[in-house]
């Protein structure tokens, strides 16, 4: 692995899981630079609490992530597990407490004991490793109902030096409060300030996973986090408009989109891709919208796990967003297949060729708003079908 | 019947179902006062349209409705089916055309020939009954997926005389738009400006119709009328704020919520009826706005269907409206049970008895925010539990 400065130690904890590492703990040689993102529910679990405040010294020793529980709605025993666990790491890696960033998720509601963390830690700090399984070794420590890590890399330069951007991330249900939430962790070697950090995680976040919806619910855990270990000899970059950052944005966006796709893939029951592409419309914020509106709506959803090019359903969930198009003005496509014109089924329209093309593990859906000719204003956004595994992973009554 | 001066009559049209009544026609013998409330897509269908600008008038002769195709998204055809059946019908009735209310609900983006219709109107206009049957009829002719016909009946006064109030109403998926919308008829004896029925109707509609959610889909076609016949001998109530009309209010609120509840029960795959009550927000609105929240969470709907009391997911829905609260504030319960207290779960909290609780056909989640103690800021919404059934129902390819 080429961030050299990063090293990774995962174990079992039994907190929930007897038989899989579920306890993740990253350390930095020297304190890294940071952003992150968090979510935006009035619920957040303690760990996002703490994340939110210590995002402030815009610096990291260290992140602790454990799988199994949510530590979320668990009131001062749960603010009790955050801060013991952020004690026990500083003083085992010798830093301030700010410097320890915390994750969780899992089952809400439910208090642990911290000792499950804390003494575990040592051990940890003393088994770190960096080698071409350590990533891989996270990402798997940080699944709930995942069937598969997801890993990305992207090599790219900044000032003639090589920069390495390697991310994980753990979704499955955009989010499925008892057992899951969006959890990502980006690392790169290059020397960025955590201003700027903060700047292009706000803006392709926007683009990722911002942009994508298994099941329209919204987790109390989300966090994204982008660490850079400052390692790499370029001089500091300390705007967001300097154009030595060019080829680095590209591929940050790049890796962020596709760590995206790759929870979209890995949606609860999930067996389609669905890509929906909106333009035309009267700006890009938007577009954005009625891209959700489609992909959050159940009717279009099941539609294309069975496979049925039943646009009226996408006419429906345009119309219900109330933008201010009209049925004369929409061009929807399925694939390569125009399905209307003029306010009508396209005269042209076959639908066993669109029904053949929903067959595809993706699918792409254009609509175009006919609102304002400007190719700013459209928006991709990632989803999938909705089918009755999605129910029955989600209806089993715990047990 | 007690509303004298209305006559219905029905038939098969042959757009699209073989073997029932799909056509439907009600007549006022004199003109009755209407009120209007309609779907706020921006791709209404042309009857939507039509009936938009009728309502102007206030007054209606006729109300011709099909169902098996919706008349949506059908372009300058669908203008046509429209246009042609209200000439035909007031030919046939001698009055103005804008006294001719049309709906429509069926599939969407396929045109049909206006013939069906208006080939029918003058054997229909002859057939028109009054009888204990017709209204039932009338319910049966305008159902898609429904399983079963929705008819709701009032008996009320006006400055002392007695007030009929009957009404229809057709659902089954908030919307499913490949075969449904939702249609809701009232009618009464009572002799009210078509003014104050408009106002009644929209403050009526936000408690009733407007807090229903079978699947957070909104239709093209979604129409509510109120007809007052005039025939009751009371002096035209004029006035909204009129003592007069207390009485009638109160029993055309509870017709309206009846008729709500019946579409949620007989929603797409429905086995449960929810109704989420929302105490203690900032203002109504907003304890409704978190209301839907919760109403439209599949990881909620989908836990109720499988009787599990996953009051995490509660948590998780309240979380992500951003409505200013917090976990310490939170008071959940599922009917008798109270689930949190202080930010956690209730410290006697028994899972076992919710689970029980929540086999129960029709259940109740209440929701106190904590932001305001004031007993009119609460709301009440009605949904369905999400299951397989809603899946296979709306996945299956339309053969």
């Amino acid at each position: 692995m080429n961030i050299k400065h990063l090293k990774i130690a995962t174990t079992n904890s039994q907190i929930k899981y007897e038989n899989r590492d579920d306890l993740l703990l990253v350390t930095f040689d020297q304190p890294a630079n940071v952003a992150g993102v968090f979510t935006s529910s009035t619920m957040p679990a303690a760990p996002v609490t703490w994340c939110k405040n210590s995002i402030k010294s815009g610096s990291a020793k260290a992140l602790v992530v454990n799988s199994g529980n949510a530590n979320a709605f668990t009131g001062k025993d749960g603010e009790e597990i955050v801060s013991q666990t952020a004690k026990t790491a500083a003083e085992i890696l010798n830093c301030p407490q700010d410097q320890i960033f915390i994750s969780s998720t899992g089952v809400i509601g439910e208090v642990f004991d911290y000792k499950l963390i804390t003494e575990k830690l040592g051990a940890l700090a003393s088994n770190l490793e960096n080698n071409e399984e350590s990533l891989t070794k996270a990402a798997k420590a940080i699944m709930t109902t995942d069937t598969k890590e997801k890993v990305s890399h992207e090599i790219c330069q900044i000032d003639g030096q090589e920069i390495t951007i390697s991310g994980i991330a753990k979704g499955s249900g955009m989010i499925a409060p008892n057992m899951a939430t969006m959890l990502a962790y980006i690392f790169c070697n290059a020397n960025i300030s955590s201003d700027v950090l903060s700047e292009l995680l706000k803006e392709f976040n926007e683009d990722s996973f911002n942009s994508i919806s298994v099941d329209s619910d919204q987790s109390t855990n989300d966090t994204v986090l982008l660490f850079a270990t400052n390692e790499a000899s370029h001089d500091q970059i300390t705007s967001v408009s300097d154009p030595k950052l060019d080829n680095f944005k590209q591929n940050l966006k790049k890796l962020m989109i596709d760590l995206a796709k790759k929870i979209v893939i890995d949606g609860e029951g999930s067996k389609k891709l669905i890509e929906i592409n909106v333009t035309g419309a009267q700006d890009k914020a938007q577009a954005k919208y009625v891209a959700l509106q489609v992909a959050n709506s159940p009717l279009v959803k099941t539609a294309i796990a069975g496979c049925d090019p039943n646009w009226g359903r996408i006419v429906m969930a345009v119309g219900k967003s109330e933008v201010p198009t009209s049925p004369e003005k929409l061009v929807i496509k399925i694939g390569p297949y125009q399905l209307t014109k003029d306010g009508q089924v396209a005269p042209d329209y076959n639908e066993d060729h669109a029904h053949q093309y929903l067959k595809n593990s993706e699918v792409k859906i254009a609509i175009d708003l006919g609102i304002k000719d400007d190719k700013n204003n459209a928006s991709s956004v990632w989803t999938c079908d909705l089918n009755e595994e999605y129910i029955k992973i989600n209806k089993d009554y715990r047990s």
